[in-house]
C-alpha cells in the first residue's frame, strides 16, 4: 500500500493543493466517518496537537480540539496571548520551536500573510494553517467544498454566490482558491467599498467564472448555493450606510422564496444578524452541517499528516 | 437488563426529578465509586465533554473534567467569554449548535433562567445544567443530598439549616428542591434583607417544614447539618451592617461547642470568612468531601446520559 | 524490585534532594526516553494531573501537559486566576484541597516563598513546584542539570558561567543548589544591582566554587557552558544603564569567536535579545534541546511520583 502523500507535510495555503489532493482529502474524510469509535481512536492515539491563537478563535480551535479527541489523541496549547509567554515578548520563531518539541502536529493562527509558511520551515512536525494574514485558511476552504459536494452531490456546474464582506474576509480567498480547480461559476455579491481586492485573485481571474454584482437580488434566482460572510458594522464610515446595507444582503424567508427551491446557505459561522435564525430548520440552512462536515475532514487531516498510511 | 431513564436526556432542573431518580442516582454513584479505575475508563472512552461557562466557575467546571477524565474522556470548551466567538456576539442558540456538533454531552453556566431548557431543545446530545439564572444548580443539589446521605447515613428526619445569603444564592432554592422529595425539617437563617425569595419556592412550602431565623444560635443546638453559604459585602448598603451579620454567622469552635456533637458543616464552595480555617480538620467540617462526592456524583450523571446500560 | 522512593512524594526543594536523588532521576529519564509510545502511555493511564499557575507561565505549563498526556494521563486547572474562584478571594489552602480531590498529582506556581511546601503538608497526592517565590523551580534546575549531562557527557569538572540577572531570576538559585552536589566551577556575571543575592546562597558557598565578574568577556574563554537568563528593562532606574549593560551580555557569533568552540549555551527560555537568533543553528545552541529534554524529565518525574515501581 502507498503512503498517504501528506504525511508529515505542512497544510498552508489552499494553493499548494490540486484538485487530486483535495479529492484524496474528501475520499478520507468519507473513510474516517464510517470507521467506528475505537477504530478512529487508534489514528491518534498517544499523540498531542499543540495548538498556538494569536487571533482568538473558538470555532476553530475547538474543531480541531474535537478532532484530535476523536482520533484518541490530547491537545495542548495557546489561546489567549495574554497569559503567556507571547504576552512577555517572545518571538513566534522561539514559540514555534518549543511547542514543535511538545506535540506532533501544531495548528497554528496569526495575523501575518507567511506565517504558517515560516513556522513550517522551523518546525520537525507537520504545521496545519488555521487561518493567516488576510487570505489564508485553507482547511476552512476544504471543508466548505466537502459541504458542497456532500450537500450538492457536485462542485462542477455549481453556480456560487459569495455575500458580505469580501474584501475583509479571509476565508473568502482561500474558498476562490480551492473552488478555481472546478468548473464553477461564482457570482461575488458585496457593497462596492467591501469588493474583492483584484490583485489577490489575479491568477485564478481566468480559471473562474467569475462575477461582481452590488445587488443579491440581481443573481439570486441562478444560485444553488449562497455562501455568506459576516459584515462588520466598523468597516462602514457611515453607519445608516451599513443599515441599508446590512438590509438587503440578509438572508431571510423572503429571499428564499425567490430563490432555487433548493438553493443552499452557508456560513464560515459565528454567524450574526446576516442569515436570519427563521431559516435555520428549513432544508436550505446547511451551516450547522458545514461545522459538522469541517470537524469530520479535520479528522482526516489530522489523521493523515500523522500516518503514513492512507486512512 | 433495562435501559437506564437518564441515558440521552437533559439534566435541567432540579424540578424535574423524583425521589426514585434521585435515588437511581444516588445509587449509581454508590457503584461507579467501587469500579477500578480501568473498568471506569470506559464508561466515556472516546466521548468528548464540551463545557460553555459565561460566568467564571472553577469549582464545577474542573470537578466535571475530572469526572470526564476518570470515565476516559476529554473535555473541550469555553470558558473565558471574553477571548471567544460569544465576545463577537454569537447567540446561545448558534453556541449550542455548534458545541453539540463537536461533543457528546453539553455542561452549560448562563446567568439566564431557562438557559439549560431552552440549549436542551436545540442540541441533540443531552446538556447538563452547571448553574443558570438565579435559582437552578441540579448538580450541586444532587451532590449536596448525596453528602449527607453518605455522611449521615440517612436525610429524611434530618434537621437542616441553611445560612448565610439565601436571596441571592442559586444553590439555595435547587437544594430546597431536592430537600422537598424527604421529610425533613429546614432552618432558614439570613439576615432580613437575604431572606429567602417565597415566590420562588412556593410550591414546595408546604411540603417542606421550613422555619425562618435571623439568629444562628437560636436554632443551632437542634441541627443535624449546618449548609452555610457564602455572603457578598456588595449586598449591603452599609457595610458596618456586613461587618456585624459576619461576626453572627461565622461558624468557628466556639459555634461548635453549641451545637450538637455530630454536625455536620456543609458549603458549596469557594469558601471566604464564613467558616473559620479552625474547624476545618474537626471531623464536623466535611465541605471537602462533599466536593470529593460531587466529583463521583457527576461521573456517574456523566455515565449515566452516556450510556444506555445502568452503571 | 525495590520501591521507587519517589512513590508519593512531593517535589518541593532542589535542597531535599541528594546527588544520588538526582542521579536516580537522571537515569529514569533515560529509561523513559527509551520506551515505545505505547508502554509510555500506560504510566499515566487513567490518571488526572491538576495544575495551578498563580503566575503566568506557558512553557512550563505546557512541559508538565505534554509529559502527562506522553503517559496517557490527563490535565485540568487553573491558569488565568483572573476567570476563576481564585479571583472570588479563597485561599490557596482550599484551591489545593479541593484539585487535590479532583486529580492525582498537583503541579503548583506560586509567587510566595513556602507556598509549595504549605501545599505539600495539605495534599494527599504529591505536589510538584512548578515555581514558588524567588528562589526555587526545581524541576528546571534539574532538566538543567540533565541537559549538561546529556550534551556534555559529564557534569563534574565544568566550568559554568551563569549570567544576567542574577538577582531576581528564580532559576538561577535552584541552579546552584542542584550543582552544588557536583565538583563545578562556577562563574557569576551580572551588573552589580542584579548580583546574586548572598543570603540566600550561604550554606553552598563553600561547596561551590564561585567566582563573580561584572564583564562576561573576563571569564568568556574557560567556559564550557553558558547559562543565560533574561534581564528585564524594568529591573533598571537608567534606561540608557540598561542599554549599555544588554550589549555586553548579548550572545551572539562574536562572543561565539572568543569562547571554547564546543561551549553550550542554555537559556531556560522564553529567550529576548540576550541571545542573538543568528546562533540558533550553531551546533553551540542547545536550549531548545533543554526544552526538550525537559519534557522528558518532568515525563519521568510524573511517572516516578504515580507509580510504586521503577521506571
Amino acid at each position: 500500500m502507498p503512503n498517504n502523500h501528506l504525511y508529515d507535510h505542512d497544510i498552508v495555503s489552499i494553493k499548494d493543493f490540486t484538485k487530486q489532493d483535495l479529492e484524496f482529502i474528501f475520499r478520507s474524510t468519507d473513510k474516517i466517518s464510517t470507521l467506528r469509535p475505537n477504530e478512529k481512536s487508534e489514528l491518534g492515539k498517544g499523540r498531542t496537537l499543540g495548538y498556538i491563537f494569536y487571533e482568538p478563535s473558538t470555532r476553530t480551535r475547538m474543531s480541531f480540539e474535537a478532532a484530535m479527541a476523536s482520533l484518541g489523541g490530547s491537545s495542548i496549547g495557546i489561546f489567549d496571548p495574554k497569559s503567556s509567554s507571547i504576552e512577555k515578548g517572545e518571538s513566534l520563531a522561539d514559540t514555534i520551536r518549543i511547542i514543535d518539541l511538545y506535540s506532533d502536529v501544531i495548528i497554528l493562527r496569526h495575523p501575518l500573510d507567511g506565517s504558517s509558511r515560516f513556522a513550517g520551515e522551523l518546525s520537525r512536525n507537520p504545521i496545519i494553517n488555521a487561518g493567516s494574514g488576510s487570505e489564508e485558511h485553507p482547511t476552512q476552504a476544504m471543508l466548505d467544498l466537502y459541504t458542497m459536494l456532500k450537500e450538492k452531490k457536485k462542485i462542477n456546474n455549481l453556480t456560487i454566490g459569495i455575500v458580505g464582506d469580501l474584501k475583509y474576509g479571509r476565508t473568502v480567498y482561500s474558498l476562490l482558491y480551492a473552488l478555481a480547480n472546478y468548473n464553477v461559476e461564482v457570482h461575488l455579491i458585496s457593497p462596492s467599498i467591501l469588493g474583492i481586492r483584484k490583485e489577490s485573485i489575479y491568477d485564478i481571474r481566468k480559471k473562474l467564472k467569475l462575477y461582481e454584482h452590488s445587488q443579491l437580488e440581481d443573481i439570486l434566482p441562478k444560485l444553488d448555493v449562497i455562501y455568506v460572510t459576516r459584515i462588520q458594522r466598523e468597516r462602514f464610515p457611515d453607519i445608516q450606510e451599513y443599515e441599508k446595507v446590512k438590509g438587503t444582503y440578509t438572508i431571510d424567508n423572503n429571499i428564499l422564496t425567490k430563490a432555487k427551491p433548493d438553493v443552499s446557505i452557508m456560513h464560515p459561522m459565528p454567524r450574526m444578524e446576516e442569515i436570519s435564525h427563521s431559516i435555520d430548520d428549513t432544508n436550505n440552512a446547511i451551516y450547522f452541517k458545514q461545522a459538522a462536515y469541517g470537524k469530520e475532514l479535520r479528522a482526516a487531516l489530522l489523521a493523515l499528516v500523522l500516518n503514513e498510511n492512507p486512512i
